[in-house]
């Protein structure tokens, strides 16, 4: 069980992470956050150092996002999640963020796990999308031997041949994770379906089959957003989900 | 949606089908048709006809298993269901059986398909271990064609380089479905993951996504079981599995 | 070693079969069999009962087209291959093929293993695009428990993430079956690429690797061709083919 | 066309890296520096910084290790490559290794990719072997982006179901980089089949095929060595293995 600030990750309710995929403006993430949190939300996400598989793609607002990010979460009572890329940026995120981000293409980035096992921060740990289960927890391994204990799993698809989403979500690797391991694990729709029409039916089966959590994309104007718009949710559709989400029977492991 | 005596598949309430992986004996398949009918389930499974990787394993009990699956449905008033591999048997099946079964292996076999729908049987499609979801509805296609409308489709893992679990449930693909078909999909957990600890999760994630009903094996001694042991459900397990899903709410789509 | 008339399979050359994809009309087969002959194939290649992913593509021209593939065999002195899809066809197709294919998505067909395995024509057993080799070997001995020895394995890709290319051809399947099998392996690059201008460079790396030889399609205008246009060569391709791969280097296994 | 020191990557002739998994003494690594080299082996290469699925195996000897690599690379007058894994290591490798290499697991670690970018060595950017080529070119312009026009590309197998080689090498792919890029690509036949039994096949094949060279793994008693034992190729089949590629026909894209 992993506590930041109010919210408890991995004990009797499932926790819901919302927020854009990419930090854009100081605007933008006051506004969703606003949203979120009225719809129930217990923790903001939003990407500030962004992972673009093109260097020509937009890299995120950097340090400046990190700011805005956090202010939306200290004025909305939300802890805030972000994505950390790189060792040399570690201690200036954790600053900031409650809880540092490993994203799926680093899951292996061996000096970046280090890095962050030294740190008093929660980790999300993301499968890396062609990782074997046995694999990411070696990965964690790397975080947990460093001293920090507080790591949280976070499953979000993994590459097959299947084109119709954009990755297969693994949704048995969260009962085969509880049979392995003592830590948390949240699923992350968005990026394993990679479009939002199935992420509602995702979310609902994500708390049935007993998730800590999950963790989706919300922006209010999809197509306008700077990445990933496909799989964001407009605020409708976010707020339907949370309530669908709330009657489904859940089950601590 | 489509009716079996009188069960209804696609409706507003999930199906429940359940029964041995092979029948082996007129004295098992009546013990688990008494067992799975007092738990709720609808529909009762047995495989007579077994398309196995070697030639040396136990391939069913062919005819002489049809008609102890038969008798079990009749005694305790069951929809059966068993698999057909090959054109020639079709015939004799469809007289005995109330839906038709078309394995994972057979997808694409399409003298097969053209065969079933031929008959006036409901057929129920497994996808594919390899088949894309175009694919399958394309084999789907072959059945329609030729004037039989009564199409089940079920998923039950598609195979990846993952290996915690005998095959990755593609959860996805229920949303996937709902979108590009009117078909109703059931989803079979026990071949998915090919290990019964997974199973009692998966069968919640399936009605939470809004899969039509679910397909599982059972067997009252799962280490004597003549095929696929390992993920059989225990009597007691399937129990606490149907009263589990029991109170999951419920979207037909 | 394995036989067909004047033709050696596993000896100490590797064999070329080449053809169209489809038996398309007699003056078409009659034509290519010219061509390929007169740059050294040795096996004539033509689909007759074609096994196509929708209902409604071209499904070949059946008993029709192997009387004009045996036709084309006779005059022109090549022993044929032509895939067979249903136990009920095998039969008709043993009397007038030398070689009886069986198609990817057949490998595990096991009513059609078991038939031509009762037959007395050597059998090539196409891979299935997502088996893994030892369920290959197994299918193989479906075969070879009937009576029937003389089976010939062809690699013709696999599925996996990439799609650069339709399949990925697994060329270490060559080193493997040399040492799991005495059974001779044939490459085809056509389907394993399926892309045309791929199929030079992966024929010689198939005779490099040791395969016991090479399928590819051919067809005089691949852009009118009614089915897999875009992986068939074109005369003047196929024979600079034919040219480069007779100076490399070859070990028989 | 990319020249190190005497060598040419990318030129007529292709080009053999091999060398030890793991630099383990300043013994092993001259040793085997010597016998590579009077083999024909054109470039030396040694892991010092391992990136290794479990923090608790052998990590490598890092810069003491670099000291001897470069040592011997001096002393038998070979280029020597070795993998940097983190952004901070990159200045002090570019100054003792004449190439860089970013192994499969760094592929996307954009961080890293940038600040080789900015380095005058030669890197050799290995597949990820989840990514698709295109992600991989996109890769390669990270670097490009930076002003580094000598990227090598190294294809080392991709992950796939088949579990009878490590991972899946995709020789389509050097077609593929052929028809999509200017850059060389080298085959590592080590990394993608695991075991050294494959090695001369594949290796064969990789030159048929038209890559500017391999890299393969060679250690003088592989069931000593620290990491990647199986796949080391002893030395009397390392010499044969040069022997058998020197007779194959070799034409430069």
């Amino acid at each position: 069980v992993i506590s930041v600030q109010q919210v408890t990750i991995g004990g009797p309710l499932p926790v819901v992470i919302a927020g854009p995929c990419a930090v854009e403006s100081r605007e933008q993430v006051l506004n969703i956050a606003q949203f979120v949190k009225s719809c129930g939300a217990q923790i903001l996400r939003g990407g500030c150092f962004k992972p673009r598989t093109s260097p020509y793609s937009f890299q995120g607002l950097g340090l400046e996002g990190l700011h805005y990010l956090h202010e939306a979460g200290k004025k909305f009572d939300l802890p805030i999640i972000t994505e950390v890329m790189s060792p040399e940026d570690v201690d200036v995120v954790a600053e900031y963020a409650d809880i540092l981000q490993i994203g799926s293409r680093n899951m292996q980035n061996f000096p970046l796990l280090k890095k962050v096992g030294t740190t008093r921060r929660p980790i999300m740990l993301k499968r890396g999308f062609m990782a074997t289960i046995d694999e990411w927890l070696s990965s964690a391994e790397y975080i947990l031997a460093m001293g920090n204990s507080q790591v949280i799993l976070c499953e979000r698809g993994i590459r097959t041949f299947e084109s119709a989403t954009r990755n297969t979500l693994d949704i048995s690797a969260v009962a085969v994770i509880h049979e392995r391991s003592h830590l948390p694990i949240i699923i992350d729709p968005s990026h394993a379906s990679g479009n939002w029409r199935y992420i509602p039916q995702l979310a609902k089966a994500a708390i049935a089959v007993g998730a800590a959590g999950i963790m989706v994309e919300v922006h209010p104007s999809p197509k306008s957003a700077l990445s990933d718009g496909p799989q964001a949710l407009k605020y409708p559709t976010f707020r339907t989900l949370m309530e669908n989400i709330a009657g489904i029977p859940y089950v601590m492991h």
